[in-house]
């Protein structure tokens, strides 16, 4: 899927374009960075997402203007990116961080009606599987009030860095300190609502994603 | 900064405005998502980010397509954002999660050839602070390779979501577990770069950021 607008042209060795190791990265995340054209700024607004084959799911008051603007069939970009770590070398230009980061290109398209509930369980087990068999499902009010867009993905690129710095050959020599300093995301314990009834367990789309 | 892109309509409960509050949630983090309109589509960019004042400063190689085009004083969206954990409410409509997220709006601009060392500096303080004393500064081609953009920023808000789920009244007799999962970002330990010289202790930099 590398073409005009999503090959990647600086550090070309980070650079993925497989499609199944694309989305690996996507799936481990739920928050992504969308971004389009309003009244003829750009506008750049976080959002939660799931995916599903090669299209992308995010949802969003009625009203909202990024979904006002999305359903109009608009252009967009999404992005996404975690840093791991930082990785310090010896010289200042060397300096790095450990990251995986997913870039992707589309258009906007409203999910019809008969198909929105499905939509929002996408986003819902994209962010945590299974719990939307565990909860009230939307009310007729709730979908009104509610709009999917769905983005099918035209272009999509990922870089990935890992690893220890990489120096100048005559740098090693230098008495500067070098290295990594990991960043680690950790799910908590789940922590029970205060007004939560007293006889109701810990459920499984929790345990599973908490490991316990 | 509250203006016409920059007000948050939807739960404006969770809208901050002051610009104080604001920067500290940006200066929590590295990675900011550049929005900028390239031949007439949008585009999203992952990249590192300092602040210093009212001006968002990112760097890249020279020829890179974001530096190029922002370089030409063109209009630019910055959006950056954590979640903290997943809220799990009784009903699938009143999920959420909770974060901190910052858009601003402003314009790029080249910094000039006798203040990019500075905004590098920024930049790398930003990220961790007093390494930029602890490590070889960019040499005559480096600083050639690499420019910098200065975004002074002209409107900006954040968002943020703490705490427990809120149901409707009427859901709390449902037998849904409700509750949270908290997201915690943890900072390993630095490790060493495997071709550091034997007698090379940790730096105060490091020290300062992991906490050992």
């Amino acid at each position: 899927m590398k073409n005009n607008k999503s090959k990647i042209k600086r550090v070309p060795k980070r650079a993925i374009y497989e499609k199944k190791d694309i989305y690996k990265i996507l799936d481990k995340e739920c928050l992504c960075h969308v971004g389009f054209i309003y009244n003829g700024s750009p506008i750049v607004i976080p959002t939660l997402y799931g995916r599903k084959d090669d299209l992308i799911y995010i949802h969003g008051a009625s009203i909202s203007r990024m979904i006002t603007e999305l359903e109009k069939g608009i252009e967009v970009s999404v992005s996404m990116a975690n840093v791991n770590g930082l990785v310090l070398a010896r010289s200042a230009f060397h300096h790095s961080v450990n990251y995986e980061s997913v870039v992707l290109f589309g258009k906007g398209k409203l999910v019809e009606e008969n198909k929105k509930n499905e939509a929002l369980k996408i986003i819902s087990d994209h962010i945590i599987h299974g719990r939307w068999e565990e909860c009230r499902l939307p009310s007729e009010n709730e979908l009104k009030a509610t709009k999917v867009i769905e983005i099918k993905i035209e272009e999509i690129s990922a870089k990935v860095r890992t690893g220890s710095p990489i120096d100048d050959q005559q740098d090693y020599e230098l008495d500067y300190w070098a290295g990594e300093i990991p960043f680690n995301k950790v799910i908590g314990k789940a922590i029970p609502d205060n007004k939560l009834k007293s006889d109701i367990n810990i459920p499984e789309s929790v345990k599973n994603l908490v490991g316990s």
